[in-house]
């Protein structure tokens, strides 16, 4: 089978697992409070050129959103701005409501939030029988693998300052974004854009863990009570620096990405010279296709692919993904049957 | 100044605050455990024919909401189901979601939730990824005043039994609905319509409290736990049995919103017979009407009453409120002006 | 019957009664936002001669009691500590928590909280493995009537200072307190001595309500919202402001309290020359005494009080409780009995 | 440096490590629905003797335990009950209160929860004013390595089926208790002595995961939602299933436990035959020695351990902690200094 299922079936990159090997009998401080840990953001704090920055490790994307909003959103009654279609608004299972908190949610047409949607939660909370929004929501890429260009993140960050609002990026797919065609954004942007950000490390070449990025001092205080209140202080947090750091060795972390990327530009080329329509634009990793029926079920005995719930009398949307792991040869095998 | 401003600023209908004054040297048990109390809820078992309704007395109507729900959505992952219009999910500030509960907004044309939109919310909520919707919130009338006949009530009722659903019935202003010439349901129909619903009393001639009504027996057990952890059982809860002892006696209730809603219609057709259009129809106490700018302004000097978020070039909605104290004098002095 | 169970049972005192029915009809703004709610938070601010003083009226203890410590605590992971016979350890259904935060638990010989109660708790607290302690709860009168003197007071003051502890005192019974032999505080040195409490409606004269009063400016920032969305804001909040304006009125709060403590010093002293034995000293408005067996028994065919859990092989404990409604003759007949 | 410091500082054991190095590239269906997932489960439920059990893997103790315990604790005023020094009251930073349950804090005098502790805690907790304790905490081994017999966990269980209470049983240590001279029950006896456990993975030989075993079918319904919503569902959930598979195989989870015990119990014999005194008795991996204060000091130049908050003018407690890679030399090297 061809496997074009997701990004995250596959363990570590090589020389990820082999610094898991390589320090596995070494004795550290637990909890995040040893060298690799400290080595990890440290060159993190170089990638975005933001010597202030406070890093978190912790084990998984969902438990890193509703760690890092529970810094955010601190009051009560303040809630988060999300596109519907965000990973907090559907596929967490509620788990930011669980803390507390009620998400804006935000029909979009393609996912991305604009200030405009903004403007409209805002003008409509106007007091104290409202919720009090006080940050935002946004994924680079998104859900369906779009991209934020710098000028949009421009425009957010405008907006969000004028409204007294945090913005926080999810980076589940962040190398994947940042090595798109569409993008135009650097590392170094980030602390400009966004008050926190995570480097996704589960999709991007690591076994497990996100590294969690607070630029805006407002937010770092007693993080690492929050961590460890929600569950994501890991005792053995080290194996988490060590598999950033050697992520983040020689450009690795951006290559992953960019391998992933070009393998779904190969992909979607081929797909679009043979005639088939996109339901999304592909971007980054993803690719969303409108197949005929009959195809789409052939394809299924041949491919590990998942539906997308977008359905004509004769199509239906197939979601193709690539990762750091994806072949050429892969691909190419793929384009041979449709 | 004419006051068409609200239905919840009068103090006590006179035969309830008599009833408060008679009663005020008595000593009775603490929390809700007194004779008035007991009195009350047998009259409201008789009232909907179903001896077997638990009924708890909390005062006021968000603190009935967050903690009714909180009775039905008792896992973390369940959700509840509403229009996006519906009070729990725009002015309670985000209540709900303080206790941990996903609201799953829906977007209707009008308020009311139909089974069409339960149904898309149902099939797209499909795994552990996703909150588990186990109730939706109705009420009856709507925060815009209108009203859900039987037929669709029965449908909503068919709808979430095919899907393990609860029907929560917010009753703030029940009495005007039930007082509707749109209605055809009676009280004794509600057992059957909903799993748990309030008899509004702020806003239908008490000083304060609602009273809440529990049909289905998976929601009645504990609940007076959950009424004193949310802060609803009040030492003196003895104060809201006299009130709706005194409410429930001799039809005064429905008495009560069926002359709010004859004001409200006098007033309605007074407005339509001087041509002008109204942004939804009145079917209640409430009639939201387009007016010129000018008038608009003019009336606010002589009327008290709120603006609506409904604005064009030329034309300002404004919403008038009719209560069980509006006078038909009022009225017509409200029709001279326009 | 003589009545000894509580001090929450009756209605409204006369004049509380009065200034309801007298303003029942008066058509005001909602929400707390009336001038009775402001000339009552003008009163105290007035009588705690703290013009920078913030008042909000909510409608019962437990809910003022979770909704003022939402705003202390506002980050996830800070608690409060409370001696393990507080209100809100024991008899509150765990309101706090279900807010998100822990209670301290401390245990204590009498109830009252002492610096070298909190400092145990300061040290064991050291790192984000545990909670971080942010605030005290005390009440004045403690659940069993006794007085924190003002050196007592003080200390505690010093005491979180040192440890950056907001204070807040849950004033249920505070006019019983302040008449108390052993008070030698006044309503002016509260703003000092805490960072917020409230003055009890419930118990001292109102038919329900609390008020709230926020010294700290830090805990002042939307405090509505928190109101709002724990249930407290009543649409007619004005019910509120009218009560607590009608007690404040002419010194009559204190004297309704001093009333209460009059009726226990002259019960308690009665029964002390009796020769039965105090489990408690009796300070303000509860006496808690051993009787014989069967003197309680007989007791129990004649006069309404509550027994306490106190229990030797020949006596129980029985608490009775005054109110500014018991009697001199309620009390010689209680005499006369034993 | 000699390491006696803690049993999580170390990485994977070889087999563990050897089995993600092997399957590191294979591709398998996300969120623990994977054969190896599937496989470890298997081999529980074979360990057990309990063909019903349902197991769910979770990165980490806390997020483990709190997970757990929201489905224990469905109704937000059920509490659950456990010794002050149980991991959840002091080291998961109110990790428990965050999800909305109070805890019910026992004092012990050893750290073990006994029928006496709970029947105090049942008889006190009698109506809605009061939260309802609904399960019980208890680890294998406790905080200070301390072993329940069989006997003792029977007569909690006969206590708790008296009340309705679940219990949840802790298993951080659980090879470290069963291989302890004091303990006399098997995995098999775990299914009837709790409604539900986790196998401890971090401290036994896995690089990171707990096997949460959930025996009570009210316990099961829709846990994969609640694993989600608190971040616990791992996209490379096969990860735990990887390691729990391997260290499963063939007794090696026992054995692994097996050795920390012995490496603890020479460690122990030989501090006690040099005289020195214990705070706590050494049953499991962990012993707590008396030793003088510049024995400490010089110990502390050559040893990495813990000290324990216990001091005598003239001795300071110290923790040694040993693990499956603790080596007998090591010991030696110990026993030599003091």
């Amino acid at each position: 089978m061809i496997f074009l299922k997701n990004d995250y079936s596959l363990g570590a990159h090589p020389a990820v697992l082999e610094a898991l090997v390589n320090t596995n009998m070494e004795l550290h401080d637990g909890y995040c409070e040893d060298e690799y840990c400290r080595k990890a953001a440290d060159k993190i704090r170089e990638m975005i050129e933001w010597p202030e920055a406070d890093v978190h490790y912790i084990p998984g994307g969902t438990l890193t959103n509703l760690t890092a909003l529970a810094a955010f959103l601190l009051r009560p009654h303040w809630s988060v701005i999300s596109a519907d279609s965000g990973h907090i608004c559907v596929h967490e299972t509620g788990a930011i409501e669980a803390t507390g908190h009620k998400i804006n949610h935000v029909k979009t047409s393609d996912g991305k939030l604009r200030p405009e949607d903004i403007e409209e939660v805002m003008i409509f909370h106007e007091d104290e029988h409202y919720v009090l929004p006080k940050a935002i929501y946004i994924s680079q890429a998104t859900e369906t693998g779009l991209v934020y260009t710098k000028e949009e993140l421009m425009a957010l960050r405008a907006c969000c300052n004028r409204h007294g609002l945090y913005i926080y990026l999810d980076g589940a797919r962040l190398p994947m974004a940042m090595a798109s065609e569409k993008n135009n954004t650097e590392f170094t942007d980030l602390p400009q854009l966004c008050d926190a950000f995570y480097f996704g490390g589960t999709k991007c070449g690591a076994m497990f863990g996100e590294a969690l990025v607070i630029i805006n001092n407002d937010l770092k205080e007693d993080m690492r009570f929050l961590v460890k209140q929600r569950g994501g202080l890991l005792a053995k947090g080290r194996l988490m620096g060590v598999q950033f750091d050697a992520l983040f060795e020689g450009g690795r972390y951006l290559d992953l990405g960019a391998h992933a990327v070009r393998m779904a530009n190969t992909l979607a080329k081929g797909i679009a010279e043979k005639g088939y329509e996109f339901y999304v634009p592909q971007e980054t990793n993803m690719a969303f296709v409108m197949f005929p029926k009959d195809l789409a079920e052939f394809l299924a005995t041949k491919v590990m692919f998942e539906t997308y719930p977008v359905v004509t009398e004769t199509h239906q949307c197939i979601r193709l993904v690539t990762s750091w792991g994806t072949t050429q040869k892969e691909i190419e095998a793929f384009l041979s049957l449709i």
